[in-house]
């Protein structure tokens, strides 16, 4: 507790643009969040007071930040897994918990987690070397979907393979691995949902992203013309994998719609690229709602504010950008765009990087959709107007 | 500008609440704002990395203050107008100006001007000695209202008196004074606008305002059953008094609503509690539109998010308030009102003190305001729910 204000001490790991959307939603809590910072010049350490540069890696690090927080999240899964279970046995109340995170860490056990749990997921097996590739196939049939159980993001530690052949290079790599049916995807949804330690789940209207290069590029909050069963359906499921898991705070359950059904594509338990819609699309966004759920506040009304929320991530664009100022680009942004938000994450621009977002709400999907598509384009692109 | 970001710097004189929420809203335009705090753990302080903690009374103080910044502005009157003038002449990018802030500084100066450009105010006169007062409602009919010309705020510097011998401790005080007649009111609104250095200019939705003991302790927005003409002529007088006066960043002129139409009763030119309904309630708050409009940006759309949004100010309750912790209230208080919006501005509660508000939002008026209001209740006064 702090002792003027008699409020809790939110403790995050990372210090990117989550920790720092985290902290813009402290504040109203009565709250600043705490931040163990890579560098001083993290996204996050820009607009906090109370930063501790260190290392994620250290065991050491990790325990002289958590000194004096009432919880200890994350805005990353880089933790070491058996770090996170050191703190909780120091007595850290520390979210989520390592026997959760694990599930966000290692593909691997979160698919054998899901599957013994009858959570449809594409078919799939730990893989060595070729010849289970090749017997892997000849089940599911060529092209089929490679991952790094561990430490892959934005579509990074992801191979898409035709053969054995093609797969060797990574196959050589040494990198623990799984392999995945290529699933006949109709488009790609996302549950989003909070819970609480004292167990509370509240979902979030379920979401379509659109990916780019395996990056998400735009999310559409409610997912258009997604059957309001499906749509339950996918809430449930996310509810009863973070209760199933024991997860405490946010937790992203990517989505694959096919016509079989959802099928599960990844999991993430932290605040996450598919809900930063909430900020304003929703009455309590996640970024608040990750701090209800790890501080076991009650947690907030998820309902939305507008019929239609996008929301188009801030890729950074060519060097050679006219206007060249983004303050200029921001200028004629707000003039052409009063209405669309925008979130910058306190980040070098450099091509394709996530340097922010913009939200847009409305009525219509296509014409909201179209807003936020042109203030993005023109935000990272330039051009004229 | 910042030499990272390539985004401006502001820099804000007082680290209050409205500093606080300035600086969450500078988070998502990639800013941080920088303050001059006069105590290390003033609410903006507590949230933000880059402050200075000085004498806003000080010119040397503002000087250094004022190095790097891209503009500067004020979250509250108290600094003296010859330093703000001092800093212009300097070179340094003010807004307010000297020359606009004055008429939030100085009720007579305000009085005179507002007269001239013939927009309706309460009678009134400077006043000198209990001669003056005696003619002046031998006009207008005791009681009269005599303020403070400097310096009043929330209902200090100002006294309602039946009489010069009521008024004669006042008067006997050397404080410089303006006498107003007391005005007839049906109830008090506040139009709320934002104009930049460029001159353009944008209206919230006229708002009610409930007033207890000379504070604010309620806004409804929109102002219910407000006739449209009234809305519109209270909204284009805002405009013209901040185009007159040269006015940058926010303006709220606070009116009497009055048999006889509108009268003008002050003006705030900072963010100002009558709109801190539009953190949640406009698609711009007015702590964003602040920002743009002294950094000149184009200013954001103001229209509203809710048919119905009420803020309830949180006013310090007793000291033996139960449950003790605050803490302990924010919990019950989200169990509650899931939908309710917490705002706590990092302030040591004592009674009567502006520690927080709430907003709430929806569709019908009677049960917003109940819910805000029960909320706000218990949150300060606890009890049983």
């Amino acid at each position: 507790m702090d002792g003027r204000t008699g409020l809790p001490v939110v403790g995050m790991v990372g210090a990117g643009q989550l920790a720092r959307m985290t902290h813009q939603a402290a504040i109203p809590l009565g709250q600043s969040l705490r931040l163990l910072a890579e560098h001083a010049d993290d996204g996050a350490a820009l607009v906090a007071p109370d930063v501790v540069v260190g290392d994620y890696r250290s065991l050491a690090d990790l325990r002289a930040f958590a000194v004096g927080c009432d919880a200890v999240t994350f805005d990353h899964e880089h933790v070491p897994n058996e770090h996170i279970a050191a703190l909780e046995a120091d007595g850290v109340n520390v979210h989520p918990s390592a026997a959760a995170a694990i599930h966000a860490q290692d593909k691997s056990v979160m698919r054998r987690r899901l599957t013994e749990s009858g959570v449809p997921c594409p078919r799939w097996t730990t893989v060595g070397d070729a010849a289970d590739l090749d017997t892997f196939a000849a089940e599911v049939g060529w092209p089929v979907v490679l991952k790094a159980a561990r430490g892959g993001y934005d579509g990074k530690g992801v191979w898409v393979v035709g053969s054995a052949a093609e797969a060797a290079p990574v196959l050589a790599s040494g990198t623990p691995l799984i392999v995945e049916e290529k699933v006949a995807i109709r488009r790609e949804l996302a549950a989003v949902v909070a819970r609480s330690a004292f167990g509370q789940g509240a979902a979030w209207p379920v979401v379509e992203t659109v990916q780019r290069d395996g990056i998400c590029v735009e999310v559409l909050a409610p997912a258009p013309a997604l059957d309001p069963e499906t749509a339950e359906q996918a809430q449930a499921l996310a509810l009863r994998v973070a209760a199933d898991l024991g997860v405490t705070g946010v937790l992203a359950v990517e989505l694959f719609e096919t016509d079989a059904g959802l099928v599960v594509n990844e999991l993430a338990m932290r605040p996450h690229n598919s809900a930063h819609w909430t900020i304003e699309g929703a009455r309590t966004s996640q970024f608040e709602q990750h701090l209800r759920a790890v501080l076991d506040y009650p947690l907030g009304s998820t309902a939305p504010t507008a019929p239609v929320t996008v929301m188009v991530n801030l890729l950074g664009g060519p060097d050679d950008v006219e206007p060249k100022s983004i303050d200029e680009r921001v200028h004629h942004c707000f003039a052409h765009w009063p209405d669309v938000k925008l979130h910058l994450y306190g980040k070098q621009f450099r091509p394709g990087r996530k340097v922010g977002h913009v939200t847009a709400l409305g009525d219509d999907l296509e014409t909201v959709r179209a807003r936020a598509r042109a203030a993005a384009d023109y935000l990272m692109n330039g051009g004229a107007l």
